[in-house]
Formats: structure tokens, C-alpha cells, sequence
């Protein structure tokens, strides 16, 4: 476990850029938080789907690095399936497999009635 | 076919504030546009996935909202295959099938070089 | 709730010709089993991806035609974590997200010991 | 390459139970044939979901391994467009990405008419 984590999540300019926080992270999991305001939607006034994604994306960052060497993601699917209105998003990422070169995870999306707005499965590649 | 699909993807405050531009839309074809800058990276140096997947996925919802209805993401995978760095990303979208309730399209993301980035596949569900 | 899904499910003349068999499906939820034999490997000699998914989808198929309605798949995710030997495999769905169109269920595939072979996303389209 | 990647490919099992035929091969190149009968369809009567994406794994694995080392898919996502009835499946795989650990491939499974049955897409992983 990188027990600095959070601070290498700090390093991400996009995550700060968008509003992404990662509040939690350690031994192959994380939590992120978004505070979704007027600059996250999209043309029909409901939460950007690249807003939610990043979320997710951001916490599998924060869970796959919080395990040894640096871990890159090579493939992800996510399904969507509430639109998500302006307040705050949070996403929880578990780990599911994790194997020496390849690791995978399942981050849920959730706003605030703990309705769940999107499912993301990830696999990283794990550098030495 | 509609008409003022740029127009419309005007009103998309979270691609703007990311800096994707749409500058292509009709017949079920988009073409996006991000000038990756230093707000794009992550703690890695690299742009960050959720930059690339907005580029995608607000292409997608330029080519798919250019048929008739309204068209929202309901499945979408993503393949990671070369770091970008600064510099423009271009995202194409092209129609794969398009059934009446569903349809799909495939997001080519290439980066100044000419290589292929990301491969990004999306299913929408088109509302009446 | 469909009563009679088990005996739907007889009638997938490609699972019984692979050996699939469903044996608990109901309420959105699903369980079915595959004995891996000598039939079911590939050119590496372990079990062939195509026969585990097979296993997965089937189990999608009964969990989701558990509700009203007809339902087929629409978009598949799946990822492979470890290489399945011969012997008995055990494929578990639950329900994600049920709308009213579109469903998303998740598919665990374990083997003898227990192990996670493969987590399957899918989502399926709701015929009236 | 592999010379004799179409000898090796006769040795998956599950493969020609199914009746799956990889007749052509190599460059990360493949194409596979499928002749559906009434042993592939399901309760519905069209052909199961798992005799398609067995057909385009099959294929995918004969162009991956077409190239230096042995390949096992890691990630594979399927999105269905046509139900597909029976008479011959032709899957097509091309190599989208080839790097040292990973590589990706898109597969097009078309039926007689030449229709779009269902895109799939593979990431394998290599071992050396």
C-alpha cells in the first residue's frame, strides 16, 4: 500500500480542474466526491456523462495506485441509469481481481437520494 | 437529420468549461476537438482518461443527437492505448447501427502524430 | 415475476447443447451452472472464453426474463481474471438497474474453489 | 507471426463443438465462420447471444495469437444490432492496437445478408 495516496490524487489537474476530490483511499480502494454545479451539465441540463465518468476514473486512480508501482487504466465500461442533477456525486471503487500485470475494479456512482447513476468497470495495467 | 446540432451542442457548459469543441456534426457523424493543455493532465504527467473519454463521449452525443429525437448514453467501453500529451486531440465518431430505440458508434481518438489514443464504442438510447 | 422461467430457459436449445443449465432464476435474480468438460477448452487447454460467457449470458437471459416482458441483450462487458479449469462453474446474476426500456445486471462466474473467473456487465433492452 | 496458426487453432475444443471455423489467419488478422443451426438458437428462437460472441472470440484469438507469444483476452465488450438467424456467421478481427503487454482488436460478426449482427470488441493480454 502507497501510504501517500492522497496527495499523489493531488497532483491530478483535471480531477482539480472539474472539482473531483478523492476523500479516501487504501488497499485497493477508494471514494470520491464531485459537487456538481451549472459548469458539469450537459445541453439537456443533466450531468455531463464525461463529469460522472471522470469521477469514477479519478477514484480507480486513487484504488489501483494505492497498491504497489503505478497502475494506468486500459479498458473501462460504463452504463448509465439515472440522470444525475446539479449536488453532490460520490463514487466508491472496490477492488474485484488483482493479478501481477493486470487489476480490475467496480466503481459505483451515487448522488445524494443514494440513488445509483452509473456502474463503471475498470482494469488497469500495472507497471513495475 | 437536425439542423442546428452545433448549436445545440452549445449549450454544453461542462464540454465547454473542458475546452472540447465540437467543429462537425450530421448524419450521424461528428468530429470533436480538445486543445490539451496543462488543466488536462493527471499526476502523471499524461492527460488524464476523463478528458479523453468527455472528448469522446461529447462527440458521440454530437453524432447521435444529430438524428432525429433526443439520444442519451446508456452503455459505453473505452480502450486506453498510448499516453497523449499536450497538444490537439481530435475525436470521429462514426454510426455503427442505428436501430429505433438504440443505437451505437464507435469514437476514433488520435492525437497530433496521427495515433490512435483511445477507441471509445457507445450505445445510446434514442427517447421520442 | 415470470413463473415459469426455468421452463423457458429448457428451451435454449444452445445452452443444453454447451451444458448450461439454469438453476434458480426469479425476482431479477439468477444462478446457473456449467460442467466444464473436456469439450469446453480451448487450444491452451483451459476453458474457453466463449463457454464462460455463454454460461454468464444464459444466466443474464434468465434473470432478466424473470420480469415482465421480453428481454435481449443489448451490450455485453466482460473481463477474465483467472484461467477456469475442467469442473463444475457456477454463474450468478443480480439486477442493477431496472428501467423501463433498458436493465443492467451484473454476473459473477466462479469456479470449485470459489475463485472469481469473471465479472460480466450486461445490459438488455425491454421489448413490451 | 506464427505460420501455423490455423493448425494450433484446430486444437480449441470448445470451438468445433460449436462448429466455429477460423479460415483464415495472421498479421493480427483473422476471420471465422460460423454455421448456425438449430443447436445455436435460443427460447426465442434466434441465435444465442453466447454462439455469437463464441464465434468472435475464436477469431479474436486466431488474430491475436497470429502474433509472437500466446494472447488471452483480458477484456471484451459485444453490443448485439440484428438477432441473427440461422444460416452463416462470418466474424472479421482487426488489430486496432499492438503493444508489448496489450493489444486490441475489433471483430464484425455479419450474417448471409451481409448485415452488421453484432461489434466486438477484445483486449488481450500477452504473455511472453
Amino acid at each position: 500500500m502507497v501510504e501517500n495516496i492522497l496527495e499523489v490524487m493531488e497532483q491530478d489537474k483535471f480531477a482539480k480542474y472539474v472539482g473531483i476530490k478523492i476523500i479516501e483511499a487504501g488497499d485497493g480502494k477508494a471514494k470520491g466526491r464531485l459537487q456538481a454545479d451549472e459548469n458539469h451539465l450537459n445541453a439537456l441540463g443533466i450531468v455531463q456523462g464525461g463529469a460522472i465518468f471522470s469521477l469514477a476514473d479519478t477514484t480507480l486512480a486513487a484504488a489501483s495506485n494505492s497498491r504497489e508501482g503505478t497502475a494506468v487504466a486500459a479498458n473501462v465500461s460504463i452504463s448509465y441509469f439515472k440522470a444525475a442533477q446539479q449536488g453532490i456525486l460520490i463514487a466508491r471503487a472496490k477492488e474485484i481481481s488483482l493479478n501481477r500485470k493486470l487489476a480490475t475494479y467496480l466503481v459505483e456512482v451515487t448522488d445524494e437520494q443514494e440513488d445509483l447513476i452509473a456502474l463503471f468497470q475498470g482494469t488497469v495495467y500495472r507497471k513495475e
